[in-house]
């Protein structure tokens, strides 16, 4: 089990979990660089509401897109850990590209 | 009290709670399968958000649909626990419902 | 500093904040009832994100009502914990009332 | 790195992260007041969901405005913590303006 510490608040996973997707920043090498040798966990300074939509995306293979989150904010995550919005399940994709649109106006 | 992680956030509940419903796999045997001797506690790769619903049933008898959280994401979190969505209380049933036939549309 | 427990997650508060209120459960002594010798804290098996909420009544004065969340759920905390919807604020009762009149139809 | 108890929520951030905006709370030396010697952590008995936001301010310099939020809490947290609705992101801005003006009818 990894424990990945988002600001303060504590996730855990196993290290498989993340290993499935060798392309994204925790699935590959590059999460070491986070690596806090002294407290035994990855630290992000990162938005912790968000990050569990990012461990979720690990675990079941879809992206789900919070409504009541601002976009702006969702996209930056997402683009930190290397994770493409392509992955958003067919459940949220809608909600997530008329927000795109709206914004876009 | 039993510790519950789920992906690294702790619930606590009384274990006379969750024996209220035998059938579901936090109320049943079920449950020891994910059971941590090291850490004294029972591990779940799964949701922490939705979670607190699930817990809530247990406690009230009633399951409450959170409207802002993706309608498959919570459905699946309610088939891994053993719980049928027909437990959704009175109060949230037909925003449930309405968002179920939307998805189907 | 006072630590309260609600299903695992912990809230810290003043004791002077608490006891503004001595109508209430957690002003009063009724709270010592809920009192864990062991821990050093008090523990609910209640709901922990509209507990946010209520803690919050303390500090401000104001208590506010969170529209995402089902007034069923939100109003038996208050009751559990012995405070009345008289004292939501200005900013957020006419939410509390529509949704009131909303589930009574 | 330093650690900031929001009623019982800790939060992690690094020193420089807040030094940023030496013109508010957390980032001028206002912040040793809330300083708690025993427990080597700044204490704030203030929201911590809000929280969230105030932090993520001073890491991306934006800040974001929570839909789901009463506004009037917002605003109570943005003045505590010294930053001004003006740091609010184009992307939050319209939002949080049509809020206030409903608001002020
Ligand atoms: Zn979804
Ligand atoms: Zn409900
Ligand atoms: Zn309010
Ligand atoms: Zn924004």
């Amino acid at each position: 089990k990894l424990l990945i510490n988002v600001s303060g608040r504590r996730f855990e996973t196993w290290r498989n979990t993340l290993e499935k997707y060798p392309d994204t920043l925790l699935g590959s090498n590059e999460r070491e660089f986070f690596y806090d040798e002294d407290c035994k966990e990855y630290f992000f300074d990162r938005d912790p509401d968000i990050f569990r939509h990012i461990l979720n995306y690990y675990r079941t293979g879809k992206l789900h897109y919070p409504k009541h989150e601002c976009l702006t904010s969702y996209d930056e995550e997402l683009a930190f850990f290397g994770i493409l919005p392509d992955v958003i399940g067919d459940c949220c994709y809608e909600d997530y590209r008329d927000r795109k649109r709206e914004n876009a106006e």
